[in-house]
Order: structure tokens, then sequence, then C-alpha cells
């Protein structure tokens, strides 16, 4: 009962079956433990900071001014507030409180001088903490570029993947995803969708991996939805199998998606995965393509995670 | 008298008919109204602020520019403008005026200090201003970067697309474009053309979809303009179509144009497409190509929508 | 004596002979006069800001500023020199100079303060400085990293494209490309080399456009050099003709190279042409690659254009 | 003994032996030496300033800074501390630093105004000033970006390429990589591996290079690690080869990977080569991957160079 078809290498070995544990989480990060290896780069922070979201962000950011000027201010404190050519006050906190404001009146080099260094150390203190303070806009300009031209394709997905009735008296493994993307259209869309699970081989569970030959696996608009349609037939590795098979087995779906963003010419990627849990053995999408009241096409997104559970072949 | 050759599929669908509207506007976006979805995306809004007009463009920054200031300075009003280290004068007009301007210097980072923050509440004021500022000023840049440097294709093509005499006795197909870029070439240019027309299908009246053979899709270089072709043979979802059934079938012609622009080495895009109206028949397009006084080749814009009725085979 | 052989559309078009005029420019420009369409666009003016010289680019942005601050300047002297809270000395040129500098320390953002604006004029222009200061900088910014990021391929090529002596008692037309890159390779280069000449068809010069075979049209790393070489068989456009009739028929080779940049990943791309002047017929490029004293290999850019005068077959 | 089999040029050219050097250094850089060609250009110094270590390009930017601040605090000096409207003292230390604070202050654009320019050289030089301020600003803010988002593949790849024992009783060349990524995959992973070794040919030493089959050249996701196998068969052009004619042939490995990492879409590239020293006769490499201890994959970076010796066939 075994069908190896176009089985290409998609990179995850074939020797282990990892406890039947999920290869690729369901938001399309590897479900590795890496040991070993250098610890942190430049580039992981880069890209954890355009990609986390805007209210983190934002926060983080507020942090690092706040600690940047706390230490400052402490620095300008210990040089000695006369040389910031005002009169102390004798009170930590209002003198504190006048060197933490001039600390921010330095890093955001707004500097507007009623407070100002005189000597040696706080002027020191004053020059590298404009320096830091350009050098903080310099990466905050980056970040933000960063974060708002990254290449996005803005897709949802259905949350199961459904084994629904097909033509010829067949079944076929089904999901879709729609474009949220307002102003524009993805163009050249192809996806490619892959399957794994454990095979028992002379005793030993084997994860095996195929791909799956779709009814149509490129667009050249998505401007609505599209549904995703792999037919069982002979060929296919799902042929066969009963839904306690697919559990038992601890099948996976995984799906890689590709298309062009048209505005900035952008390859957009997107990989997600339906595990055990999310496949639904009989059942059908709900269409969500309709008219509005003025004979308008209308798309209607709401709907995306619709069926209804059907006899299947 | 269908002939369903290289019946590619698009994206569109094929069981709707949308009661005749066109599936893409003149403009290249979709023509389907979305119902539900995320409300509204940072690269939404990064979309719009890049690709709006200049005038527009500007008048939003300005626009910005005041509203932060003008609440930024009720602020350090209600903190009390003795705070900001200058006698009241009693009038608000007057007072709220030097704290609007002292917030200005202090969002540009100005800051003369003639007016300066005194005082925990305007300090703190200040303190965030400063830092908003920044992070205008960081923003503004990714913008105008962004705006400066996304590829586009400059292209202008004809309002209206032609059905001419061509060879052999047969009719053709016929727009054109051109490239407006100065100093820069496109490289590898390519056209895909599509054709979309409702189909009565047991009384059903149903859209379909065809790519349409060209004479040429593929060019290196794209200097002057460029005349796409499709020739109208047995093969052609067009042959024995009349003017009337192709304006009866709400047809819709779709065009893709794709090239490398040399400078930036990014791809362009455009998209647009022509509607029932926009369709000529018997017609054929005049030369837009000629030799200047010093015998140097010359291409007129102006002419590119000049067109003469002709009788077609 | 014509073999119209692979010819693929160039994009050129070939009703015009052009009265003998090289279509392509020796940097890659095309030689079109344009007559109407827009006047200017925001991407014209990123893109000369790009590839100007930086001699060039460094005075206008010096320009800019004097001419801004020129401007601002009168602006605070209209409104009264007083309003900067400086005693006015009644000469003209010290008096505007104030203003200058003042506009200066507004334009920058440093504001030291002496001089600062009071009343509503003074401080309504002030701040429209402030912002146009910021938005000069966002730009300044943009089009730093624009010129700094744009892919370029730093190809040097001969001056000259010979008619070289070739194996088996043929001729060849050669010409050579070296990588002036110190700190990277090109990788996946390809090169595609076009032909266009003047040819009688039925008493009218008509221009025809071929793409030449070459021995080796891609190779996989250009860290050194590259000679190309079209041989001249039966098949090419060049068989049989003479060194005059390659002059009288106006002969011009145009070359297309592309490029992976490994760095940057981007795709590097290079036009140049040969005209009739360029062309050296009989001659052989004498060897630039060679072997140091410690007989490390090496490759010696300044006898690129080297080549002596052979007889051809 | 030569099998001159699938024999693509690879850009090295193939008349010289260069006295057994390698000609691509083990961090892929080429080992030529250039003579003649520019002296140095913008993206080379852009190239060095993006790809230089963190430590060096800070340093960089605060020598820069200082170096800046110091010649500008010499012009102040020399335009007299009284035009900075503060007394001077007399001590050329104090009056000096005064003057290097000011600078550091016009160039930050801080401005706090206690110290500020009066008369014309004075008032020049700080507009001077804050303008390269500015466009330092403007360049660093490219510079970091530049460093943030340059697209690269984070590979880890074994320090040896070994002969191991193969099926069929066969040998092949083997050697492994793996991503140090944490947060995301590499897709579309492809190898080409070419091999040079010197041969006599009529007595003289050439230099020959070879495209190697891989068992295996592309891998759909890269999340852990990979072994690269070139089976020495017939075809090979190892085959047949003893340890010392590798040794003696001065033979070389040279590696090309490419793929799309998915957060970024852009294509990254790493080259890296093996030469004599790095090449190891039977041996074979240790498993890197396991299970943690509550059954999730696992990857051990630290066994990546981690390897055997066996007998090969």
């Amino acid at each position: 009962m075994e069908k190896q078809t176009n089985s290409k290498e998609l990179g995850f070995g074939t020797q282990a079956s990892f406890g039947g544990q999920r290869l690729m989480n369901q938001d399309g990060s590897a479900n590795v433990k890496r040991i070993g290896g250098p610890f942190i780069s430049a580039s992981d922070v880069f890209h954890q900071l355009t990609t986390m979201s805007w209210g983190r962000f934002l926060l983080l950011v507020l942090c690092g001014y706040l600690i940047a000027n706390i230490l400052f201010a402490f620095g300008y404190f210990w040089a000695g507030i006369q040389h910031l050519n005002i009169t102390p006050t004798g009170s930590f906190l209002y003198d504190y409180l006048e060197c933490f404001f001039f600390s921010t009146q330095c890093f955001t080099t707004i500097g507007f001088g009623r407070v100002n260094p005189q000597g040696i150390s706080s002027n020191v203190l004053a020059s590298v903490e404009g320096l830091v303070g350009l050098l903080s806009l310099a990466m905050a300009t980056g970040l933000l570029y960063g974060r708002f031209s990254r290449p996005r394709a803005h897709l949802l997905h259905s949350n199961h993947i459904l084994i629904a009735p097909y033509r010829d008296n067949k079944n076929a493994v089904m999901f879709r995803i729609a474009s949220t993307r307002r102003h524009s259209i993805l163009i050249d869309n192809s996806i490619s969708l892959s399957f794994g699970y454990n095979q028992m081989d002379k005793g030993v569970s084997k994860r095996r991996f195929f791909f799956l030959n779709l009814e149509l696996d490129k667009i050249n608009f998505l401007s609505s939805s599209w549904t995703i349609v792999h037919p069982i037939t002979e060929e296919s590795p799902l042929w066969g199998m009963s839904h306690d098979e697919l559990i038992n087995s601890r099948a996976e779906f995984m799906v890689l998606f590709k298309a062009l963003e048209e505005t900035t010419s952008q390859t957009v990627l997107e990989r997600f995965s339906y595990f055990v849990d999310e496949i639904v053995w009989g059942a059908k999408f709900d269409s969500i393509i309709g008219t509005t009241a003025e004979g308008k096409p209308s798309l209607n997104l709401n709907l995306l995670n619709s069926w209804k559970a059907v006899a299947i072949n």
C-alpha cells in the first residue's frame, strides 16, 4: 500500500521518526532544538526587531530610551550637577531629575541650553551621548524601514484541512487561502504541498515525506480566494488510508506558498502546516464568493473557515 | 464556435458571471468587494503612503506636523506656561502660541532655549516630544526612500485596444505601449494578454478566461514603443466573434507587463485592462517613430493614442 | 549572402535605418529623441541623483543648502531682525548675515539660541524651516543609501572589438571584459551580443538585427577577465563581410552583461556597444594574466586594451 | 585516466597552473592579485563598511567622530575663541577644549548655546559643520541599514571534506553544512561543487576544472544539516585517483551554495573551498541529529566537524 511517487527530498532527513512530533510548527517555524552554534547574531536581532508586533517594538524603543537616559543621568550626576551650570538644590531627586531631563535633551539633540555642560567630564558625557543619540536614530530609521518594507504575503488560510468528496467517486484533500491585501494583487502564485507520516518498516517507525500532486499548483492572479486540491488517486500516498491511520501515523501537511507582490516586485513567501488535530474527515467548504446588492463581486473572509460535514466516497 | 486553447487558470474562478462587471479596473486594481478580514495593516499604510501623489503626501506630512504640535502645545499650556521659563501674558492666544512654537522647537529638535522646560510635567512632555520627533523623522526617511526607490515601469499604454486588419486576410487585436524613461532602458520585457467574456452554457451565463497567443511576447530592450499583436486565428477564442458579440459578452482584455529595470536591477510590473468601451472595431495605429531634422531617431509619445479607422477582413 | 539565424526581436524595430546612426550610445543609453510624454518624474530625479558623480552630487547638496538658507534668511530679514531677539545694527550686510546664520541653525536643527525667534512671523518661518530641514535630511539619507547600494557590475571592457583569426581557418569577433571588484566575485555571469547593420532591400536601406552565437555565453565565476568570442561561421550574419562592408553598413555590436553580485545578492547589469570606429580588423588581444614573483596568479588591468595586429584568415 | 564529463566553464581559465596555488581562498575570496584598474570606488568602501565586524565598524565611527571634531575645533580656535561668545582663559588646553566640545555640539546638532558663534568665520564653520553632521548621520543610517539587511546564509560548514566509503563498493566525497538561523528556514537550497587539479599534458602542468555530480543538489528546506555527497563513479574525474595523486595535483573543491531566505525573500549565497590540507582520506561523519529528553528533534552543531577514520573501498 505504498506509492513512492514524486518523492523529492524535503531536507528533513528520513531516518528518524522523532516520536511522532510535528516537524514544522503551525506558524511555519522548525520544531528542532539546536545545540551549540553561535550564540546570537546581528541578523537575528534585526530579524526579531522587524518581525515582532508594533506594540512590543514601540515598548522596546521606549524602554531603550528610558534606560539610556537613566544611565547617562547618573553619569552627569556623578560628574557634578554644578558642571551643568545649575545650582544644586541638595535634594537627590530634584538634582537627579535635572540630570535626567538634560540627558534627554542631549540624546534627542534638542539641547535647549538652560542646563548645559561646563567642565571636561560633563562635556565628554554630552559629546558621547549626542553620538549615541544619532546612532540610535540611525538604527531606528533602519528598523522602521525594515519593518515597513518587509515582504509579506498577507494571506489567510483555513484553520483545517478537509478530506472531501471529489469527482469520479474519489476523495480529495482540500484547504483554502485568501489574500487580505486591499490595494494590490499577488501575481504568479504557486503552492507546494508536502505530506509526512510515520510508516512501519521492519518493526521500526520511520518518517516518510512526499510531495502531493495538486489539481492546480499555479495561478496568475490571487485577488480573492483559492482552494487547493490534492485528488487522492492511486498514485497518492494517502490512497486507501483511513482516518485512524492518518491520525496514528502522525500525518502532517506542510504548505509553501510563493508569489510576486506587484507594488514592490518582491517575492513573498508563506509557510504553514496542518497536523493531526487540524484534519477534518468528510467535510466541504462553504462558498465565500458572492455578489453585493449592486452586482459587484464580493469575497467574505469571515466564511474562510466555514465548512459542513458531508459523506466521503 | 469555442476553442479552449491554452486555457490556464487566472485566479478569477469560472463559476460566476458577476453581472458582466469587469474583474480588473483599468488601473489594474481588482474589482472585488472584501467582507471581513483584518481592518488595516502597517503594510497597507506603508503601501498607500508610498503610492499616493507627492502633493497629497506632503500635505499629509504637513498635517501630521501641525496636529502633533497643536496637541503637544495644549500639553505645555496645561502644564503651565511659567514652567517654560517665560512670564505668562494672560492672553490665551499669545501664551498658547508660545507653547506651540516651543513645541515645534522640541519636535524638530532645534531647541533654541529662550523658551525651555523647567519642572517635571513640562520636562516629561519635552522628553516625549523629542522622541516622537526623532521617530517621525525615522519614519519620514523610510517613506521618502520607499517612494523614491519603488520599482515602476513608467509605461504609457494606448487608451484603446484595436481590432485591426492583419496579414493573410486575417484580423488581429492590437494595443501599444511606450516607455517614458529618459535615462534607462527596460530589459527582458514580456507581456501576457488574457481575455475574459461571458458565455452561455445550458442557459446560464458563465465567465470564461483565456490566454491569447501573441505574435511576439518578449523583447530584449524597450527603448521606444512596442505594438502587441494577437492574431485572430482559428485557435483564438475571438475567431468568428462579431463586434456585437464582443460587447454583449462583456469582453475584457487584461494585460500583465514585466521587465527588468537596468539601473536598480528591479523587476517592474504593470497591469491594466481594456473593457467593452475601450475596444475599437476596425482601426490601425499611426506610426509614432520618426526622425529628427538631424537624422536622429525620434519617438512621438503624443501620437500614442492616434489611430485611423480602416476596414477589417 | 544573408543568414537570418536566431533572429530574435531586440525591440529596436526593423523598418527604419535612421541614417546609419547608432541606436545605443557607447555608455548604453538609447540614441532616441523622445517627443511628448511626462515632463519629469520623481523616479527620473532619483535616478539622476543616484547615478551622477560624487563631486556633482555633493556640489548639488551644498547648493541646495545655500539656496534654502539664502531664501529663509530673506524671510527672517523681512519679518524684522528684532524679532530674532537681537538689536539691528542698521547695516544690511551684518543684519542679513545674522539672519543667514540663524537660518542655518534652524535648517540643521542646531538651534544655539543666542539668536532666536520671537513673534509670530519669525516663529512660523522657523517652524517651517525646521520641518524642511528634517525632510531634507530624510531625503539625503535616502539618496546616499540609494547611491551606495545601487547594484553595479564594476566591469571594464576593452575599447575595441577585434576581428581576429580563429581555429579551423576561420575568424572570430572578440572583445574582453574584466571585473574590477576587489572584495567580491561575480556569479552566474552571462553575455548576450547582438549585431545591427544596414542592408539594401529593393533599393531601400533597412536596419537588421541579429543575436550572435558565442563560443561561451555563461561562466560561473568572474574573478579575473573573460574574452567573449563569436566565431564567424557560415551561420553568422558576418560571414563573408569585408572590412569595408562592415563600415559602410554602419555595423554596431551591442552587449548586455548580467551577473549576480555575491555580497548583496543583487543582479547587476551592464550594457555597452561598439560602433564602426571601434572595430579593429585583424588583431589579437595580448594576455593580461600572469604570475607574481611569489607565484600568485595576477591580472594586469592596464593591458586590457592591449592588442597587436595580425593577419586574418 | 581522464573523464571530461560535464566540464562547464568556471571562469578561471585553463591555460595556467599558477604553481599549484589555490584559486579560491577558504573564505571564498579570489586568490588573484590585480594590477591597475580603478584605485578605489564608493561601492568598495560601502562593501567594506557593511561587511567588517561590528567592533571594527563602531571603532571607525568613533574615530571619524573624533577626527572631525578635532579638526573643526582647530578651526574655531583659529577663528578666535572670543567669537564663540566666551572669554578666553589664555590656556591653550582649556580654550581648545571649549572649541572641541562646542564642535561636538555643532556636529550632533545639539547646540546648547552657552557657547555660540558670533562673527562670520565662526558662523561659517558652524554652518558647514552642521551640514557635515547631518550628512554623516545620513551616511551612518545607510551603513547601519546596509549592515543589518545584508543577505547572509548563516551557514556552518565542516572544516574537512571526507573521502568516505559509499554503497555498491564505491567511495564518495562528502562534506556537510548546517544552518545556524534560529528564527527562519532556508528555502530552495542548492549546491554546486566543482573540482580543480593540475594535470600533466605533454610535459606541461595544466589546471583543469570539473563540475562534480551530486547525489542530491537541491533540497526544499534547510532547517537542520545537510551532507553533500559526490559518488566517485567511473564518470567522476576522481575515479581511480589515489590520496597521493590528489595531493600532488593540488586538488581543490569549490562550493557554491544558494538559497532563499524566507523572512526577507532575499537570495543568500555562500562560497567556500577545500584545498589539499582539508581533504581527509577514509573517514565518516558522526551523526549530529538526535532527540532531546522530551522527544523533540535536536541538532548538535558542536559535532559538525566530528568524524572517525574508516577504511575505504
